[in-house]
């Protein structure tokens, strides 16, 4: 046995000489593995979002990690030399998913669906500049909610905002704040301001930046890379410094300008029926209708949304700063029109929730206060005191695993009692069920609680429901 | 507003246009979209695999979806040029994964990971021709599940075995068989057969052939393409159709050659005493030993299976033929040693869910029965028989989405109290809590049953607990 395991072991060496200096030893740039510590709580993140997303009657689809080249393109604006391509390889040309969005809309038209709740939680990838201690990665989730269809106005809308209330409210990650927009009503403000029309895509990724950067930069950007008058831009200032809630959207219907351009009007009357249902919802506390939020992306047709987390408290500034994005979202009527062959529109409107940071942030937090987090859901290990007890240890775990119980044993012949108890205190088993001479004769299990040290022989054909009672959650 | 939506129309079918003729509206070849039906019946077989991972105390790790390209080379064989390379785009130079267990061996090796339990589900890509109608494509799912760490013999081998019974039993796919067989007695026969050493793992790859083509075929790649001598040739021949149990087993170990030679006497001793376990685990019925199987990948390096399905009793065939593989797996002592700089070992086990093959019997098993599946878990539709009650209506779902009830309210004004019903009907929601003046007024909700369409009365402050009690599953 000895030597067939030294002739392997010299063969698997033979290969990792050869690899020894080739190999790097990680993973790509912008990417990570998960540990299952990480996965334990990216799990409970997972669950918390999944369950919020079927509260609200939502089935879920899947569609490929990487879609036609084609069918990205022109999606993304800028964004796009950020899209990861694959090697041509004589057969089609593929990039891997930027979002989930493109892809939802690319399965609406493909399969002529006009009428749709769902969500779809799933890796997409972006050749960004990768900031990981932030929470920004080039392999990243993406938990994306979207309500496709034909319907009476704002309905959904809302409840895409509820939605990202009831998950940071549910996640308990501190104070946030939910901002939101209208694309039409920040095109009306650049045609009242004296934006020329062609420049209104431009002027918006400007405005979008605000969030990143003081007025003065983003003005100067407007005027000195973008060619924006500076009377135009220094009238956009005065707009998007402007936040607020259904008083605010009193005032800009009656604003002179922006009441006169029917696009602007639209987006408001629109925004004081979002804020009605929202009071309905009773979340119009969290939220705020704010001139300067823009969002990136070309595709957005109405109402747009971003949720930031605000300072904590105890973090002793003045006033609470964002701290960044962890959903966003809004409507956009246009994109699947884009994919269907007749130009037909499907309505949508969806969030999409920023997991990374929000698994940051909860990691962070594990880190910090030492809480134990357990890996597996073991209930019980199978375990004996004497030697030669291989043969009963499985025989009893086959039974347990029949039986549905979680068990597990040590692989070894004859582990130390003491080892095993270690196990299970290093892994969290609460329970050990203990084989010897004795109990087998008599029938019976010993059974012991790791917290306590409490023994007890149960009959063995009552362990099964004993474990059960004892690990049933409360 | 109709103006505004008419310019936003135009503007949008303006991109529709300029696509028409450019957009393919497919996924990429080999790969598909999941439905939500789709998806229902995947999730199903995801929770029993999941579940039977946990009960036997697995830990769950994740890895990214591509790894640098030089982790893959030279693990794969032949099949190395199904690897999916990605654009050199002036980075690193990356592949998308083949399969699970390279990723969990640089995984394991990075992070200095000497004992582990662990499963990962993830999908992966291979360049195939694919056979999309028996569940083959270029993007799928693996379930796997590994041990790894320096243990007493087939312990952990034994378990995957149970665990591949287990989960097989368990979604109920017919009966179904579990080969097994050890690439040392493998090794040990052609050494005894007269391959020299250096056809061994040529001649393996032919004899994995064997659950595809008949023997001749087999033997004529071997001597023709091979140039294996005739007389070794058919020498394995006689050994590869032999398959049975510890009899076997017991029979081998006295074969006058195979006894002499000290890899399959190796092999043979472990597989007697996997045996043994396995007859503890009262699974030996499902288990063949046979010494055909060879499995394609380099790197098992001691026990090897695979599990097939058996044609049906109602197939009318004379003897249960093998459609196809579900599960399989092996041990693989040297891979991770690939990967570490001092080429230190981690012994791992493993199996991986054939989930797709699986998958498809279990879609069209649906398709046939015309089973309605539910692609949602709502509980209750929140309606109304009259008009302007759109406000009491999200008041109500509202207070239903905080105290955790799944419930949806059509997004109309003034939708139809049929319609509601309807959608009920069709999406298989259960309840109907229905608003209306008089309701309003005596301070109930008219809760309606679908199935049954008795109404009845019920106080708003206890709706919640009635809903609950009415839909919590037995």
């Amino acid at each position: 046995a000895k030597e067939v395991a030294k002739l392997l072991e010299m063969k698997a060496q033979l290969g990792g000489d050869e690899g020894k200096h080739k190999f790097v030893l990680k993973t790509p740039k912008g990417t990570r593995d998960y540990s299952p510590k990480q996965m334990a709580i990216r799990e409970r993140v997972f669950n918390a979002i999944i369950t919020c997303f079927k509260r609200h009657g939502a089935e879920v689809i899947d569609t490929p990690v990487f879609e036609l080249k084609e069918t990205l393109t022109g999606k993304y604006g800028e964004d796009s030399k950020l899209i990861y391509d694959l090697k041509d390889q004589g057969g089609e040309l593929l990039s891997l998913r930027y979002d989930l969005t493109v892809p939802f809309a690319r399965y609406l038209a493909m399969n002529k669906i006009t009428n749709i709740k769902r969500y779809h939680i799933a890796k997409v990838y972006r050749r960004d500049n990768p900031a990981m201690t932030r929470g920004r990665y080039r392999e990243f989730y993406q938990c994306d909610f979207d309500i496709a269809g034909q319907f009476d106005p704002m309905i959904p809308d809302a409840e895409c905002l509820k939605i990202v209330h009831e998950i940071l409210s549910d996640l308990q990650l501190g104070d946030f704040l939910i901002k939101v927009n209208d694309r039409r009503i920040l095109d009306g403000m650049f045609a009242v301001c004296g934006v020329p029309d062609s420049k209104f895509r431009t002027i918006c990724s400007s405005v979008d930046k605000l969030d990143k950067m003081p007025w003065e930069e983003v003005r100067s950007e407007m005027v000195g890379e973008k060619g924006l008058s500076p009377e135009a831009a220094d009238h956009i200032g005065e707009y998007v410094q402007l936040h607020g809630g259904l008083d605010l959207i009193e005032r800009l219907l009656q604003d002179p300008k922006l009441s006169q351009n029917k696009l602007a009007k639209e987006g408001l009357g629109d925004m004081k029926l979002l804020f009605e249902y929202l009071t309905l919802f009773g979340i119009t506390g969290k939220i705020s209708f704010d001139l300067s939020l823009a969002r990136g992306l070309d595709y957005y047709t109405g109402v747009i949304f971003e949720a930031v987390l605000l300072q904590q408290e105890n973090d002793h500034v003045e006033e609470p700063a964002s701290v960044g994005s962890v959903a966003g979202g809004g409507r956009y009527d246009g994109l699947v029109g884009m994919f269907d062959p007749k130009g037909r529109k499907v309505p949508c409107v969806g969030v999409s929730i920023g997991i990374e940071r929000i698994f940051s942030i909860l990691e962070q937090r594990v880190e910090a206060s030492e809480e134990k987090i357990r890996t597996t859901e073991t209930q019980v290990l199978v375990a004996s005191a004497q030697k030669k007890l291989l043969e009963e240890r499985l025989k009893l775990i086959s039974e347990l695993w029949d039986a549905g119980i979680k068990a597990e044993v040590l692989y070894k012949k004859n582990p130390k009692l003491l080892n095993q108890l270690q196990y299970c205190e290093e892994t969290g088993i609460p329970l050990v069920a203990i084989v010897g001479e004795q109990e087998l004769k008599d029938g019976v299990v010993k059974l012991r609680v790791v917290a306590t040290r409490e023994e007890v022989n149960i009959r063995r054909e009552n362990l099964v429901e004993e474990i059960r009672m004892r690990t049933s959650q409360p």
